[in-house]
């Protein structure tokens, strides 16, 4: 009998506790599933979101691994309790998500559509035709699984996509850098910059001055990934000087994003709400039970998280 | 020694000139190129683009076949001093642009990207995360080049792609049908309908009160096809009436889109200036070398017209 603790916050057992026991029974286990924080000794596996019930690891002896229901672990991965395998979640609806929020808007910035969207004003505007994709150089800064299915369905799509990471990765059809000065050279080839890095020491503001600098004059900047990789101000600089063209922002250092934050109000800046991909509880469960169930026949966890690296 | 008679306005000489002359020199043909009309009697091809200096054939008498800069043919497949064959542009710039263009607001619409773009009012719209593509249907009538091209991005980003066209077609991954009884289909599962019909008698207001009435209430259409396909009095009906949401624009009856029409003014109208696709000097060019070499090495034209279908 295997032992599950859902350890987040009370609005998550009411989307995953039907999702979860469904994705359980069909991989045959034998369970118990609970919101509910009995014997900590007795638990098997921790089912984990930010926000709940849980930040001390310390008395959940037996357990076996931390399996987080959001791709990001930031809030975690340095809990000096926690001495057991962390798993991040990739769910499909994630990714997929995800996939389609970054192909959407690179292709509204590459179409130039809110010059449409906005100018509904009888101008017969002839001279918007946009280039080809195959003329258009995007970057990706990040090319974990989310950075990749963003890349791959780029270049699909005839873009010319030049990728970065930080350990060098080989991703077919892709042209991938790593390394400073592979960062130099996708800054400045980026047209469109699409930032999917994960939130580490190593990336904070990794979007400043300077890197703004390096980009293309009138790039434009699309962040899904995490706030604290951007130094507002010296955004909002490169935007008033034209330096960027636009930035379009789903993720932020404190959100909501306040009413009076000047992004709001900034003509050159599109604020959506931390949708551009979310844990979707179906998928994720599917991919929690099959993790207990590797974990179960000892077949390595997937998504673990390397907890020296941040993520 | 062939003779290419280039017979179409003269601002398409300024862009054709130097693309067809690399496109005819890299085909190894000897040849002539002019836009000037000497013998129509020497006149081995021609180029045609509508609105040029050509309305009658019949002086053409040795030509072998006539070559289209545009992939509609409405405006010369109905003239009865043209015996030769025919042949439309389908060229790679211009399917390229198309799948661009439709993919783009197809995930625009998907995605409600316009409640962001317009609403930069502070208000954190947390409720505005889109399903997933894998659940939501689009619709595309029309599998010719451009359809199919479109309806396999599509496809390959997990929208359940309905497919509708005259004949029955077989396309991998894509859900086709064919006949009145597959168009009610494929217009009442439709969330996202892309018209990309040619323009015949048989499609002319192909959308119009009835079929717009079949379709699920707060659809979106997406118009990159041609004009008349849509009766427009009908669509703005549908429009106020919120059994559409939005309808986005590229090609209407009366292009320049006069400043008075009512699309202009209507605030779930995106018109767009016949840009989706557009023919590129550089791909055609090559395209047109290419039918000339067939035709003078006895292979079949490519895109041959079927004068009896119109198209």
């Amino acid at each position: 009998m295997i032992h599950v603790y859902f350890a987040a916050p009370d609005a998550y057992w009411a989307a995953y506790r039907e999702p979860l026991r469904r994705a359980l029974d069909q991989s045959g286990l034998t369970y118990t599933l609970s919101p509910d924080r009995d014997d900590p000794a007795n638990v098997d596996y921790i089912v984990f979101a930010p926000g709940g019930p849980v930040s001390d690891f310390t008395p959940f002896t037996r357990a076996k691994a931390v399996l987080g229901l959001w791709a990001g672990v930031e809030s975690i991965v340095g809990n000096k309790t926690l001495n057991i395998p962390l798993a991040r979640m990739v769910d499909r609806g994630l990714s997929e998500g995800m996939r389609e929020w970054v192909t959407g808007h690179v292709l509204r910035h590459h179409l130039g559509m809110d010059t449409h969207i906005h100018g509904q004003d009888g101008i017969w505007r002839e001279d918007s035709v946009p280039p080809l994709a195959r003329n258009r150089t995007v970057g990706i800064l990040g090319l974990g699984a989310l950075g990749q299915t963003c890349a791959m369905a780029l270049a699909a799509l005839n873009f010319r996509v030049k990728g970065w990471s930080r350990n060098a990765k080989n991703i077919p059809g892709i042209t991938c850098h790593s390394g400073e000065d592979g960062l130099n050279t996708v800054l400045s080839a980026a047209e469109i910059l699409v930032l999917l890095l994960p939130q580490t020491s190593a990336t904070r503001y990794i979007i400043n001055a300077q890197s703004l600098a390096r980009m293309p004059k009138g790039a434009v900047i699309i962040n899904p990934g995490r706030g604290p990789l951007i130094d507002d101000q010296a955004l909002i600089a490169a935007l008033n000087t034209g330096q960027l063209s636009h930035a379009t922002l789903d993720v932020f250092d404190v959100e909501p994003l306040p009413a009076e934050h000047p992004f709001w109000a900034h003509d050159r800046v599109t604020v959506t709400p931390h949708i551009a991909s979310q844990t979707r509880a179906d998928t994720a469960s599917e991919m929690i039970a099959e993790n207990i169930k590797r974990c179960e026949t000892g077949e390595p966890l997937m998504h673990i998280v390397d907890r020296t690296a941040g993520y």
